[in-house]
């Protein structure tokens, strides 16, 4: 560990001895993020104040040839911020001024570390809200929501994290500070927005500010069946309406619901729908009476009559993944998305693999895009039931990839997926996205064994075309 | 040139004799795309069927050292398809089959030399259309779109072509044929849509099929001055209306449609707007209204009736490029974006550096998205006209980055632009934009000279930081 302890005494230079982290036991408080069963304690952990001090840790590290991982609040769902014992952490959390609201260009500028929701309340006064809203928005921070490309229940209307990123900062493998932006030249923007930190850090970030909506209507509706709620999502984006969301939740995850904050959902419900219109009062009025209409087969159907009882609509569905923990002591939060008409195949599916297995899997989804979130249930005390449940979970990825899906949504691949990357991908496609990820960082320190199964090009000779790299023929292949 | 008969020799046996172009009257018509000042008659010319065809052409250009350029339908306004006279130039107009219209899953399959228009007629039976909508609809090519990220008037509401785009197949520059598409990874689909055809050529598109409006209603008012129409779209755009379109067209330019379509805009108007509404009938009528009265000051107010009226509003706004030949026998056709908010200002500037020069300036432009496009008119029979025009062109590139604009809305940097890029990004942007190119096109071959200038990472020694590039230290330089 000499190594890392003479890093750590090189970054006391570049931030200060008291941000930088290197008792054992305040290490052990960042071995992990959301995905609590991967764990690692960090060398050392870093706190920075500005981008100028990234860089310099960036070049420190690089220097000494130690890996380094950058986190803000740590809430990802697919171990992408897992930090490496043998390197360096890199918390943005102090990074948390909102820089600028400029409602006129609809746009704000703030810091990593800045809170999902404070960007919403510094420009509500505005009249304008930051649209991605991932259930953890009360405390995960930009700068994990630009790594992950973070989506939420609205993102069926509103689209993803990089449909609201103008701008941002980064410090770059090499120690540079960029700004990679819109407009002219290669849309690096989107390329780095959802790169789950394996390209550099931000270490500032533009985002598009989206104008309060003039009405928002929100319907809770009990259905039977999961068929027959999904037939309903399916008429309602038949018709045209395009909702600001649509979630579906099962029997299952209700019951966990109900027992964890009293929500008060239709008792004896096999299926909730809640369906969420914005936007102006005189299209979100007409379209929200077709709504109710294509809602019709629901044994029950209730109207928000104001902001607390909307509220309480959505605790129940934000609250599902926590509170399944009343109803089973274990539980896998996948993450899998399926083409929409695919729905009623997939879960049908589900169930049986369920039955057959004897594993309960509780449904939660953003319906509106096929965005499955199965809960799959186990209790860890007994014998061989961890594995059951993993089976079961990686069965439903296996329907996702069948059925013409993804292995992720929203949550990313981070350490928990890499292994089915090549599942959805060829060697030639993994092969084109690491030359990407070996052009920024070629020494292979930033975020390493994340997204990516082996990187094949960085440092391995590579099975390509002879005479096509000129470079790989001219014996220098160790390069690639 | 015996070099580049050896590969048209080659070509013909990938392709069949009849699809490689080798004589010189014939390789002449291909010698330039849409900024017609710029020509160059291409070495070769080859029209493939299939994608295995470009990836076998890409690989013998390869093998042979030769550069290579692919274009569609050659409407682009930057020279992005400008062929080298040295190389090959890859044309995808005879790849033109619409290979599948998926309603449900709203999207379709085709290749890149499908029109864009035929897109849309493909999917109208279903009740969809393709959103982007450049004025060259009725000829540009779906692979251009792609590579030139082609806006249009609608692109305010609807985005630009990457918003529209869900894969592509890909043709990279080593001759692979890849799928580039959203989800697990990198974007990299995100990066070469608007990449200008130096990261590889498309042989087969995704795209996003849009829902045909319920309603559209369009609006053609007359103002006195530039002043007050762009203070209504200003009001509209606060008000928190999102149109389809607005357009505004100045005096000049509308002298010119009218000569050139007789489109009837109102007789002595300083400035006319269109604004375009569509969506939902009952939010169009009610948003429709309030633009009107956002138009108060307007001298006259016109409401297309039916789609024939409202054919002929549209006829004069894209008509407009080409009507301006009506009135002056040389134009240049500029470019430039810059923050809403700054029209007013800088509109103003233009006029006053028009004046100041001499020169006329006819203004054209998407006001919703701040999408200048100025003609500037001079005679280029007339001694030192030229010069004075590119000045005038060149100022209001000046004015557009002076404001915190950009050199390019929607034509693309291309050959056009090129010297531009330095003035918007540092050189560390730069490298960070090409460490992409150089990993896709190490050998660049893949359109080179296009969007940057000199290609400063590969082949050359650059001024990067020492101890960072480990590749770099240890004397393998020259791969940067």
């Amino acid at each position: 560990m000499a190594l890392l302890d003479a890093l750590a005494e090189r970054l006391r230079e570049i931030v200060g001895a008291e941000s930088v982290i290197s008792d054992p036991a305040e290490l052990a408080t960042y071995d992990c993020d959301g995905l609590t069963y991967h764990r690692a304690t960090p060398g050392v952990v870093v706190l920075p104040d500005t981008a100028e001090q990234i860089a310099a840790i960036v070049r420190a590290c690089a220097d000494a040839g130690v890996p380094y991982v950058a986190r803000g609040s740590g809430t990802g769902l697919s171990g992408g911020a897992l930090p490496r014992t043998d390197g360096v952490l890199i918390v943005t959390s102090r990074m948390r001024r909102v820089l600028e609201v400029d409602a006129a260009n609809q746009r704000a500028v703030v810091e990593p570390g800045v809170i999902n929701l404070d960007v919403t309340r510094a420009a509500r006064p505005y009249g304008y809200y930051f649209a991605p809203d991932p259930s953890s928005q009360q405390v995960c921070s930009i700068g994990g929501n630009v790594a992950e490309n973070s989506g939420g229940a609205h993102c069926l209307k509103y689209g993803f994290t990089v449909n609201h990123v103008l701008a941002c900062e980064v410090v770059t493998p090499d120690g540079e500070i960029v700004e990679l932006t819109e407009g002219p030249g290669y849309d690096l923007l989107g390329a780095f927005v959802g790169s789950e930190g394996t390209l550099g850090i931000t270490t500032k970030v533009t985002v598009r500010l989206t104008r309060l909506p003039e009405t928002v209507r929100t319907l809770l509706a009990g259905f039977d069946s999961m068929e027959r709620a999904g037939a309903a999502v399916s008429a309602i984006i038949a018709d045209g309406v395009v909702p600001a969301a649509i979630e579906m939740m099962d029997a299952l995850s209700i019951e966990a619901a109900e027992a964890a904050v009293s929500c008060g959902y239709p008792p004896g419900a096999g299926a909730v729908l809640i369906v969420e219109l914005d936007g102006p009062a005189s299209e979100v009025d007409a379209q929200f009476e077709r709504v109710k209409e294509l809602c019709a087969e629901a044994f029950e159907l209730r109207v928000a009559a104001d902001d607390t009882e909307r509220g309480l609509i959505w605790r129940g569905r934000k609250s599902a993944f926590a509170a399944v923990g009343r109803i089973s002591p274990d539980y896998i939060v996948q993450d899998g998305v399926i083409p929409r008409t695919m729905l009623p195949q997939v879960l049908a599916r589900i169930d049986a693999i369920s039955r057959e297995r004897g594993v309960r899997v509780a449904n939660v989804f953003h319906a509106g895009d096929g965005n499955l979130h199965p809960l799959v249930l186990f209790d860890g005390s007994e014998a061989g039931a961890g594995e059951r449940a993993e089976e079961v979970s990686g069965r439903i990825i296996d329907l996702c990839i069948e059925h013409g899906g993804s292995i992720t949504g929203e949550h990313g691949v981070g350490i928990d997926k890499v292994e089915h990357m090549p599942r959805m991908f060829t060697g030639e496609d993994l092969d084109t996205m690491q030359m990407v990820r070996c052009a920024f960082d070629p020494a292979g320190l930033c975020n390493p064994g994340k997204v990516y199964p082996t990187p094949r090009l960085c440092g391995e000779v590579p099975g390509r075309r002879k005479g096509v790299h000129p470079l790989v023929e001219s014996g220098k292949a160790d390069l690639f």
